[in-house]
């Protein structure tokens, strides 16, 4: 005779501008027992019906859900679970969505800022395992980061840090899109860099990019990679920004790791390289470098609900 | 008939480029037994000799010394009590301070970073009680500065945490005392000051500052009381910058207070108001500037000692 057990779930979600993912997960597995994904628009049902109805399609009825860990972009307060705003989405503005899904699903609903889970997800189970103090950004639309101290996410008093996207690295340079000048993300990031070739094109700079209709950092790197010089020069300048900035913060945390992530990320030795020369410039003392490790993120594109789940399982849900 | 009982001791120290401090507590109290000074070069006797010396007068015989905590500038590693280099104190380059003075007063020995030690100290005792989240910043000579990160001090890997003194503000700037560019401290430190005066008067721009023999921050921020435009425009631009940093500094660590101690800071106003002004033009989100304080230390010239105190003490030491 065969009894059937009813363990324990947690359901780990992400929240992107495109897309939605949502997981179910065993205690102690890291492989889901489902995976689904949507998109977060719908011309019939809002972002926050598309993000119910996913929760749903993942919820295993022979099983006991523990817990909804959500991963979310922008601004949030991960200790009241209110989102300020999320980038992309559409009337989520100081979105208490925390007791919205307590309500509807009757579990712990926790939040966290997705860059700051993703650095969770990759020192729990990717390239930071084994480091006490690191540094993890992601290089895509935007720069989000997350940042472990003594096995700690860092937070802040609001749960707003650590925004390294949003430090000035460029006096009176480009607007970001935060709304201030020269931070790090309207200088380096995937549309930065795309915007800085369009720019070049209309100074009238040759290229093989200006046949292309569509401009994206993922097609600069391609075409960087075939030795266009000015798509090198556009990966080279952002891959400088972002090692002159690490300097920054290297000094600051003194870390043992930092680990960069995100699609712009995918462009490999054509950002990282210029990255370690910029940061090898301009460090302070060679103690810092010292056991410090660069490295690419190792975790695909379930780092955002690999990252819910640890937030999930360390606050002791199983 | 009277006994007397002998308690436990700490001796703390504050090593400084020009002075030595040396004082003992008792337990739970954070006044002085005795407190001693010297200076720490001296023609007959090495900084090392003045400050064993120093350590003695302050030893009480008839207590018991349960630990010697120092409080050192310059880069250090406070895991294993060794001084890379201590600016202005001429041989201590890898100095292995906690075992040369373990074996010879024969109890432990706490070392750490000066301003480290000042932000534990204005965190316990001072303008930071009650705060989990602070930046610690002193501007005087140089710039150093001590983060608390959820009641805790942000060490980092090899205790080489947090040099916000040494992050680019400027890029293409003045040389930094470390041999890096445009470096906050190479901006708005009190030495950054002075400088950026004696260019302007050297440009032919006029001031009551041209007729003194010696110019300091010290100097120019009297005469900016006065209303000297060119020493007001000097405390202003420093405040702008420090703020601008600020700012960054809010979206990494999101705290709740930001204390400013060091000699420069006791300009006041002049100082402070700027750099009010300048974080609140640069902070990307009003969330930032809820419940955060920016404030002066309100501990004086023991912030150093104090802050051994508290280093010693929450090693378990009484």
């Amino acid at each position: 005779m065969l009894y059937f057990i009813a363990m324990n779930v947690i359901i780990a979600v992400d929240v992107g501008g495109t897309q939605l993912r949502a997981a179910s997960y065993l205690p102690e597995q890291n492989l889901p027992l489902k995976l689904e994904r949507t998109a977060t628009r719908h011309p019939q049902a809002s972002p926050l019906e598309q993000l119910c109805h996913l929760i749903e399609k993942v919820w295993p009825i022979e099983h006991q859900v523990t817990a909804i860990s959500i991963a979310a972009p922008g601004p949030l307060n991960p200790f009241e679970g209110i989102i300020f705003t999320a980038p992309n989405i559409p009337g989520w503005e100081n979105l208490p969505i925390r007791n919205i899904l307590q309500e509807k699903f009757q579990v712990p609903v926790l939040l966290g800022n997705d860059a700051n889970l993703a650095a969770l997800a990759e020192w729990q189970f990717g390239a930071g395992q084994g480091h006490h103090h690191l540094i993890y950004m992601t290089v895509s639309t935007g720069i989000g980061s997350g940042i472990i101290v003594e096995d700690h996410l860092l937070l802040g008093s609001q749960g707003l840090a650590a925004e390294l996207g949003h430090v000035t690295v460029l006096p009176n340079g480009p607007r970001c899109g935060c709304g201030q000048e020269g931070h790090l993300e309207a200088v380096a990031s995937g549309t930065a860099i795309a915007k800085w070739v369009k720019q070049e094109l209309d100074h009238g700079v040759l290229s093989d990019l200006s046949s292309l209709s569509e401009i994206t950092a993922r097609h600069i790197a391609e075409v960087a990679r075939q030795g266009d010089q000015l798509a090198k020069a556009a990966m080279d300048r952002a891959g400088m920004f972002i090692g002159y900035a690490l300097a920054d913060f290297v000094h600051i945390f003194n870390p043992t790791a930092i680990i960069i992530g995100g699609g712009v990320s995918r462009s490999g030795d054509l950002l990282m390289e210029p990255m370690k020369k910029a940061l090898a410039k301009r460090v302070l003392a060679q103690h810092y470098l010292d056991n410090l490790t660069l490295t690419n993120a190792s975790l695909g594109d379930e780092v955002g609900l690999l990252g819910a789940l640890v937030l999930a399982r360390s606050a002791g849900c199983s």
